[in-house]
């Protein structure tokens, strides 16, 4: 891959890799011929990601519950979200690939992605590629190899490239339909189904209602499938939606701490991000302090 | 929880909490009236376990392709192997809650594990109860947290408590059944499909091979009814089943890096455990050799 194309890439994350290989390979898809692919890499980069972003819920939002922590880690992680980081940053001009069919799939979710005013959580008119969120999750992989392993450091350089972090706020305007179905159905009594089957190459679901057939979708993905009917029902079952009572959600941010020494070779100055040493252990104090509260009341 | 105990625990681990707190949660059910249950710390826990073991594959298995990587974590991060790992190092004498059923669940797994003869990766007799993987994740997570964040750490702690940790050797002996049952049906032109359904409170799951009726089997959960059925049909099926050709997997075995510091507090002499900077050294040597191999090849 070309030095300069490299670079870019170095340019957008804001991080010099010591092994350029290893951003070689995260942006290599398994049809492209030439080189490794990122599909190892990307075998730790959903966990890294995974980690990175429960650590720092657990540590920002104190006051909320387990329920409430997995979801937010869900929206933060989907590949929804992850596709709209890579062509945010512009990461889907550096994909290597030798599938055609990519091209297209991948033209018409950035056309759809343009022109969505707000941040979507749970997708949009055009399903996310995978190929998108999976680079997203190599790249993540990379940079932590090259960093030997440190995720706080990690999470200083990705921070800011998943940004906007999907808050407790944004996922209440915005709840997972499928949750937002079986919750609705729940407090109405009423018995929610959504029954997969496939037709063809395509997934399908069935919404049924105390047994009575409310909507259908289909897609080349199950989960969207699923996803999609559950959209469907909610708009025809919306005369039983509750106006819900908005819970005002902690908008604390904390970064980890930091490996000073690695720092230096993130190239453009970290002023908001690298954390000193007393603020670092002021953080701590604050999360222990919750945490000693907590267990004594 | 009587401070006594909480040493026991800590004896098991070889570990000894700055904040005991953390562990007294995370060995709290959510039943126990009580003080905190260890549901936020599960929360950080599972991706705090499942990134360790993925650190660990990536490295100790740089021959092995991104599909079977995936089938050993899972293998050594699902319910089934965390739940016998919980009794075989006794954890589950130490859960505090006020729900009885628990305990006769819990003992009659106990009672089965105590006679498996080899390791089970997929499920025994017993169904393994979600409590006792629960427990695991959430001391994982409360180590992870007094050792301030630090996944290397945690891993030279842990590394021994997953023990034994499913090898590709040892997985290759007892494959997935419902993998092994599409895999199998693949490979001699056959269509196989499990159908999910409901009946009453329990989870039904159907398979059936070229549209007819092989298998079912019933569960609480979902994933144990498809497995069960997916077992009772490889059974019916036998007569398809080749005779695999073992690959020889390597069985190398390394630690990540760990904080001197901290190792201090360790209580056990961790003789094999505590590498050298220099065996550090070493090991990201031949990690980024490998590594080196794979991108000129």
């Amino acid at each position: 891959m070309e030095v300069s194309l490299l670079e870019e890439v170095e340019n957008i994350l804001r991080y010099r890799f010591r092994n350029k290989k290893l951003l070689e390979e995260a942006l290599t898809h398994s049809s492209f011929l030439d080189g490794v692919s990122y599909e190892r890499l990307e075998f730790v980069g959903d966990p890294v990601l995974s980690l990175a972003i429960s650590n720092y819920l657990f540590l920002a939002y104190p006051d909320l519950d387990p329920g409430q922590l997995s979801a937010l880690r869900a929206a933060n992680v989907s590949t929804e979200k992850l596709a709209r980081v890579a062509v945010r940053i512009g990461l889907h001009r550096f994909v290597r690939h030798s599938a055609p069919p990519l091209v297209d799939k991948v033209e018409r979710f950035v056309d759809a992605v343009k022109l969505e005013i707000n941040p979507v959580a749970h997708g949009g008119s055009v399903k996310a590629p995978k190929v998108l969120a999976d680079v997203v999750e190599s790249v993540a992989a990379a940079i932590y190899v090259d960093v030997n392993f440190d995720l706080q450091t990690l999470w200083v350089i990705m921070r800011g490239v998943l940004e906007p972090i999907v808050t407790p706020d944004a996922l209440e305007k915005q709840p997972q339909p499928v949750t937002m179905l079986y919750e609705m159905c729940q407090k109405k009594g009423k018995q929610v189904d959504i029954k997969p089957s496939r037709e063809g190459d395509l997934s399908v679901a069935k919404v049924f209602v105390d047994g009575e057939f409310v909507a259908s979708a289909s897609s080349s993905q199950k989960d969207h499938a699923k996803l999609e009917a559950a959209k469907i029902a909610l708009g025809k079952l919306a005369h039983l939606v509750p106006s819900t009572d908005k819970k005002s959600a902690t908008n604390m941010k904390l970064n980890f701490a930091a490996d000073e020494n690695v720092l230096k070779r993130i190239q453009v100055p970290l002023m908001k991000r690298n954390l000193s040493a007393q603020f670092r252990f002021q953080l701590l104090m604050v999360f222990f302090k919750c945490l000693g509260m907590k267990n004594l009341g």
